[in-house]
């Protein structure tokens, strides 16, 4: 029982290897990120296997979140609707399967029709899986400028400065807020959004229409958690250094280190933690993937 | 200015009446919702016009949201790149007109088609609109219960419930979890997961799975906010009290509003609001919508 709670665990974080900046210095911690990777819910129904819907998740009960989104968009309303519920081996290297496929019984013939819409897969909202990344890199290769450099202590203040501009949050205590900001630190743009990644488009739609763009001198701070789509908006407005108030994910992680993105986060009570390219924040050395 | 700057707060929160409840007693207090409506983002390109995403979002920079998400997406690349950006106008009794169309300058021929795929609305990652929670609820209207009667104090260590059962936030810090109650205040199943939809979804799965569903005596707690996903998901699955530890969304409260469901948020440090439905958490009176 013992052994399987802790594979359990070990499929749902991964440790890393970051490095704390406290009073200006850095150092390296070993420390733990939650895994966030792609699921694909497929539906089989009257012999025909059909893609649903794909979500960013932790994995782990992959199987309950499948029937449970099933459930909650009325496609199933009993245990017995399910003839079966099946997820794919773990990919190699993986350690989860990702994607589960749904067998309704024999009849049931949800009306899909709808709910049906056409979209083009995003990291917003979280639908997308990394080939649509690929997909969107396809013939364009961002190219991060080295720097620029910035004092870590520079940083510190960033969320301050951030939250004295939000203006709906401080009432409602209800929004997400990105902040765009130079290399002095000097806050350039606050937008504010129940969807963090709205907020982040917010800016960056902002800056296109200051011909800002591509942002190669600018920090972007969010004011919760970085997931991947999060670091993805910022990679394709190649903004070099990106901060978050809160965690960042496994996934936002990974994309940030393929791609020489500055990743700090946990930035708050005047320290951060850096997770990739330590380089433009003065780190000598950039944080390397921890042995698992 | 000071004129333009009120509007434009007007059109991203709500006034609306809570009960705030401390020491078991509660009062009604006017407070503010943050705002959160569906925007559709259209493209149009050598004369066609087609639906692009569906995002739920807070009004206000719509236009900058809409661009911003294209660039994002790597659909445009330069703000000549762009013909016009039009608005819809506002629907009878709304505040901001919830379509963008983005007319791309001709020739510009985007190449869509990788990222295509086809999706069934779903408030799940916050790509819906309301019209795909009518079509979900089309030929069924779930019934809730008028119970159960909860004392309101009861509430008050569902957080710290939910905290110790929280494995991997205590490690990462990054992760939301969704924990289902019954109506004594035991904690029957907690999920965690990098989305908070995916964490509902998994809590529903379970009691799916355990034959309980309609929760009709339970209660779930959410450790963020409470957005209209998260109580579209506990409409469908009948739970009659839902809690948030953060804020809910103007739509969380009308949607609560409307079908009946005990809506509480804030719940930490022995308080809490309610903003639908108190009379299962023993309050005399039901807050109505505040006046405008």
């Amino acid at each position: 029982m013992a052994e399987t709670v802790k594979n359990l665990r070990q499929r749902r974080t991964l440790p890393v290897e970051v490095w704390v900046v406290e009073d200006g210095r850095g150092e390296p911690v070993p420390d733990e990120l939650a895994v966030e990777e792609a699921l694909e819910i497929r539906l089989k129904s009257n012999d025909e296997t059909q893609p649903l819907a794909v979500t960013m998740r932790t994995p782990g009960a992959d199987e309950e979140l499948a029937i449970g989104f099933l459930y909650g968009e009325g496609v199933i309303r009993d245990p017995k609707d399910l003839v079966s519920v099946d997820q794919s081996p773990p990919p190699p290297g993986g350690q989860m399967g990702n994607r589960v496929e749904v067998e309704l019984k024999t009849g049931l013939t949800p009306d899909l029709a709808p709910l049906e819409r056409h979209f083009y897969t995003t990291s917003a909202c979280g639908l997308c899986g990394k080939a649509s990344l690929d997909a969107l890199l396809l013939g364009r290769r961002p190219q991060l400028p080295s720097g620029p450099i910035l004092a870590p202590e520079l940083l510190y203040d960033l969320p301050a400065k951030l939250s004295a501009a939000q203006g709906i949050f401080q009432t409602t205590g209800g929004l997400h807020a990105a902040g765009l900001f130079d290399s002095l630190g000097h806050l350039l743009a606050v937008r504010e959004d129940v969807g963090r990644h709205n907020a982040v488009d917010k800016v960056v739609g902002w800056a296109l229409g200051e011909g800002l763009l591509p942002l190669h001198d600018h920090v972007l701070l969010v004011s919760g958690r970085a997931s991947y789509e999060i670091l993805q908006k910022c990679l394709m407005a190649e903004v070099p250094i990106v901060c978050a108030v809160s965690a960042p994910s496994s996934l936002a992680v990974s994309l940030a280190r393929e791609h020489g993105i500055t990743l700090a986060a946990f930035l708050r009570d005047r320290r951060f933690n850096i997770y990739s390219a330590g380089h433009r924040l003065g780190m000598e050395t950039t944080p390397t993937p921890g042995a698992d």
